[in-house]
């Protein structure tokens, strides 16, 4: 029992929480009631890892291009933590150009004159699917922590309801960068036969010890905030601004490299000419970490950053067979393409690597490539040429095979 | 006009501050009267690189060893950011032992039944020199924010008058790593004709992007603490713990590596067997990092962590010098061992080499080692047999060539 129309439920609750401290975040009209397209689905729960299930949860998500007829030119895009549905045109919230404009568009790497191209906001998100800023239906009032535990594998079987949806049996493509190529991987693994060829980005098939380490720093940071009040702030009517943004603050040093770092800002003094002798930003580096802690707060979500976090952290897809990767793959028929980049150190090369000779170990048809950067992990958003052409090249031999109609 | 004997304002002071929340935190006896030896200064202004100048303060140190007759036989030590005078024996306030006792006391590579071994707590620190939280003498009540924003040079200077205090002419050696690294690079510049040997270890000459962008995420981390009261906390007896806890995790993140945090704990859970699917700590290194964020602030005062990253990401020892590191070392009849650790992405071998071409440059004696360690920045304070057996052999030869009795 799906329905396509925005519930009204929702629409209507919007004024049921009363912010006393100032008017609610602009993007809570997003997570409430999306810009983008939306699918409700009601009556046939969707069974979580954690034990719990969701019986009415709506998926928001975007698409480019048209499905041919036999439903064989579907590329599916997951995003990372902090991405959206909005992978080309205008984000609704930040107004600014999609985020990876860069390789999906028309005549783009990825082109959506020939491909029929889906984005579904995850799981957990903020960008109006379901997730802990949502209001729960059994109550009328945003979840917080009563929102379960969610998993990438979570996330990835919402989105099979949403392919299931469209009627789209096996998926030409999936594609996904850092998170995003988690659910690549869980999507290959979980859902082997749905998926023609998956690229797996700047990603790792489980969570390294340091970047758990990362990602707790950042929920200490939102959860030492008072204002968090315990989740529940958007009943309370507040906004752990202060903590999301020192969260953001460490996470965004992790998607840089210090190499770019150095060439982007060295030691420049931000508009001035001598130290200050102050804790104000006296370097430029200083006042860009600040501007990404404060915008990030005006489009994000604080307990979605907890919780999709956690699903990162709880990442490994060798845990469920027998911690070794290669039985995960046994017996895919997909093509794999994975791309590391030389400077990320959050998901290093070796950890593609891994991948790799996994899928080699169980003679999965596999290309890899590490592309020369200085971006650090954030390369993956950005103007790589050798990237978009190794893209461009493997989705072109994947559609000859799948004898796709030029 | 110099006094060792420790200043009964300060002693009287401690009950003027009445803590609402709690009682003072423990470690504030020793700001304000610690256990070590101490001496006050006063009379002659120390003049900051700021403009501004301390008329009056105090330095806590510690010696270990005997002065020899000629006064020749005297190493100073630096400490690092949250370090302290307690390099060897019973920390005061932790009850652990001296931080680097693996390196110093009789019979160690820096003998102490040998030579004059002196470590004082840094000017703008927390353990009884002069900081942020100590008495301002011109209110009688913690100074907080009216604490001059202190320099490298600034330290230096102050350390320049203990020794002037011993009448010691010239040190025979002066070692520190990481921040301690850069106040021996600071004595090697501007006191030249004072620093027989020097050992920079696991440092730079200069604070580099990335790392002042890890050092403003703790500072936001701390104001973002509503107990910290711009600053002024002591004053209204709180204390910003959450803040100052978030700010260590993540540094202490920075001061290993991912190699050791991989076989240290990888991805084990902390006395569970399964996930819980919720916020607690369920991974190991979630509640290591938890453990070393909520013991720091029983050790440490929040506007010192300010003061004292500020004064790190300040420190450029070629800013004076056009810009030219070589121009920096001109003339320097020093001899140097500079060291690095394999795995230390803090100050990574590069910036120990930058040190030693430039020293190269301008034909000074050094040697340089590489220390192969997987422990991160963290290895200078550690068990490496190799870089103690190259300090012991270093500080042999300079001993030599000092004509040093044995």
């Amino acid at each position: 029992m799906n329905q396509t129309t925005k519930p009204e439920t929702q629409i209507a609750a919007l004024a049921s929480v009363s912010f006393n401290a100032a008017e609610p975040p602009a993007r809570l009209k997003e997570a409430w009631n999306p810009s983008s397209k939306l699918v409700r689905f009601k009556g046939e729960p969707l069974k979580l890892e954690c034990g719990q299930s969701l019986d009415d949860f709506q998926i928001a998500y975007e698409t480019w291009g048209q499905l041919n007829a036999d439903k064989s030119n579907a590329v599916l895009v997951c995003h990372a933590l902090t991405g959206d549905q909005y992978v080309i045109g205008t984000n609704p919230v930040t107004k600014k150009p999609g985020w990876w404009e860069t390789l999906l568009g028309p005549g783009k790497p990825i082109d959506t004159d020939r491909y029929f191209v889906i984005c579904a906001n995850i799981l957990g998100g903020c960008m109006g699917t379901t997730g802990p800023a949502s209001l729960n239906p059994a109550t009328g009032k945003p979840y917080g922590l009563d929102f379960p535990v969610i998993t990438i594998s979570d996330m990835v079987n919402a989105q099979v309801r949403l392919i299931d949806h469209f009627g789209i049996d096996k998926l030409f493509a999936v594609i996904g960068g850092s998170m995003g190529g988690m659910q690549v991987l869980d999507w290959a693994v979980n859902h082997k036969e749905r998926v023609f060829a998956a690229m797996p980005i700047a990603t790792a098939a489980r969570h390294s010890s340091q970047n758990i380490a990362f990602h707790e720093v950042g929920r200490q940071a939102v959860m030492a905030d008072p204002e968090w009040c315990r989740g529940d702030y958007l009943n309370q009517g507040r906004v752990p601004t202060k903590g999301l943004a020192v969260a953001r603050m460490a996470a965004h040093i992790t998607y840089l490299s210090e190499e770019a770092l150095h060439h982007k800002f060295g030691r420049n003094l931000q508009n001035r000419d001598e130290r200050t002798f102050s804790f104000d930003a006296d370097f430029q580096v200083e006042s860009y970490l600040r501007h990404q802690g404060s915008t990030f707060v005006d489009r994000f979500d604080a307990n979605a950053y907890l919780y999709i976090t956690r699903a990162m952290d709880y990442f490994d897809i060798a845990a469920a067979h027998g911690d070794v990767l290669a039985n995960a793959f046994r017996g895919t028929k997909t093509r794999f393409l994975v791309v590391s980049f030389t400077s990320d150190w959050l998901y290093p090369t070796r950890e593609s690597r891994d991948i790799v000779q996994a899928l080699n170990a169980v003679a999965a048809n596999v290309s890899f490539v590490e592309i020369e950067s200085n971006k650090g992990h954030d390369a993956f958003l950005l103007d790589e040429p050798e990237f978009f052409a190794t893209v461009e090249g493997f989705v072109h031999a994947a559609a000859q095979h799948r004898r796709l109609k030029a």
